[in-house]
């Protein structure tokens, strides 16, 4: 299937979810900018893979969340973009491993060609590789000391073998010897509460840590991450069934194509939508014990809930 | 050239180096047994995964100088385990995925199949991003806290793009461009100090830090480490140029075979060799200020110095 080549016509840099006035998309930028090793420091090549990895286009839903869940709990922004930052290392050196050849072998990410067609394999595996050690020396600076440490430990167990990595494995597995719906749905859930809702829910956490936040407010926060992975998920799994890949950034219909287990592909279109409708309203409702400083967080799951990329 | 098949008749899984009766590596073993995930936390193909790539046969060197630099400095071994397994999973990490085919391209490593040829590419990509996490989840869990952030900081810049990941993109650029002596031999110094150096240094460091070594103490390490890293790959390049690779665990003669710059390469064999020499007694010397709790380091330069594999 050819590729469509970026359109100008969608601006996959646009914030997305775009919140009001969009407090936090320029002051992301700006410290991911800032947390890359230049030339000075680095091989010029991994300092432009690793430029090219983090800073293109992206929604940064995972460092909104951990701003959005800081001021929820309180906090300010500032004090929270070391681990916003963190979050999103930790993604953009994901993607990039995932889209490798021996992987999902994607050529476009984000509208451009993927991170190995633009450098090579072994770039875009060090870059990854380089991404991760820069996320957790940004929450080992963190103050004081035991919010450092615990940040740490909870972005390694979200980033590790239990959850991010263990769901691309699983992923990646697929589902031949699974017949019975009802076991292709659980390992449907197992794939998506590893790979999207870990990272997704940790995001929150992180982000309510920094700001002191209760072991009450934590647990609110971890139930609604849970619901906004699976909704983040779900319709990215509609987006591939039944988007425009120019509008959605990259190649749609791979996941079908390649016999990828999804909810359309479990329940068709239409059952998917309606559980991504009831997923949305969960996610509202685990919210209800926080007050106004929520509700950018309730916006946003309006924003994953109806988006087009 | 067709690789040798592993030999009974060499252990690579004997101590290395064996000083006295080996105190460390029982502990070291079974703490990297330990730490692994098992089948009930992540994807069984995960978990085997793993535990290939760690528990195989391995010098331990670098975890053996965490327990060393821990007991040079009054603290005990114990204490240090979790600093141990850390290096140890991070370098782990690195050999799988500098054996990609991608990268060296290797079949053979610790006399046994790489990780890509025992499982296939995307699981030894996949094994590597997983025990990045867990070196940070062990770091972290770290008492005091201020001694688990300070150790997180020191393995990230040691693990990151500025030394280790940063050593590896040097490595594999080559020296085309390079035709003075001079610039080769700085080149040559910059890639083993950022991939081989970094990493013995902070194994120091780590253990030095956990027994709540002084600055000054933390100094002498550091610029022991910078010689012994060194004294390290000087003799790797010399086991790789005239080694037996039924005994070295590897393919041998693969360096010059792929115009790899070498200290062999650059000053021959016998010149290296007198290198070697210079940098052993100048890490000997390096030790000084240091008592006879160091003593195993000392007998560790002595190993290193004669090693065969």
């Amino acid at each position: 299937m050819p590729l469509p080549s970026p359109s100008a016509a969608v601006d996959h840099a646009a914030p997305f979810p775009t919140v009001g006035d969009d407090p936090h998309g320029a002051i992301i930028e700006a410290a991911l900018q800032r947390c890359l090793p230049g030339e000075d420091r680095c091989p010029p090549l991994l300092a432009e893979a690793l430029r090219y990895t983090v800073l293109g286009p992206g929604k940064r839903l995972r460092p909104r969340l951990v701003l959005m869940a800081a001021e929820a709990c309180g906090g300010d922004a500032p004090a929270a973009l070391p681990a916003a930052c963190a979050v999103e290392l930790i993604h953009a050196y994901s993607l990039a491993h995932d889209d490798l050849p021996a992987m999902d072998d994607d050529d476009l990410r984000r509208g451009r060609p993927t991170c190995h067609k633009r450098f090579d394999e072994a770039t875009a595996v060090l870059a990854g590789d380089a991404l991760q050690p820069l996320a957790f020396e940004l929450l080992a600076g963190l103050s004081p000391a035991d919010t450092a440490a615990r940040c740490c430990a909870e972005l390694a167990r979200a980033a590790g073998a239990e959850a991010l990595v263990g769901g691309q494995v699983d992923d990646l597995a697929g589902a031949e010897a699974l017949v019975e719906t009802q076991q292709l749905r659980q390992r449907l859930e197992r794939i998506h509460a590893r790979k999207t809702g870990a990272m997704i829910t940790v995001s929150l956490r992180l982000g309510a840590i920094v700001a002191g936040a209760s072991q009450e407010i934590l647990s609110t926060l971890t139930a609604f991450g849970e619901r906004l992975g699976l909704l983040f998920q779900v319709t990215d799994d509609l987006l591939d069934a039944t988007g425009d890949a120019e509008e959605v950034g990259k190649r749609t219909g791979k996941d079908e194509g390649r016999g990828k287990l999804t909810y359309p592909v479990l329940m068709g279109v239409e059952a998917t939508r309606e559980f991504a409708d009831r997923t949305a309203a969960e996610a509202l409702q685990s919210l209800e014990p926080l007050d106004a400083t929520a509700d950018p967080l309730r916006a946003l799951v309006d924003k994953v809930h109806h988006r087009s990329h």
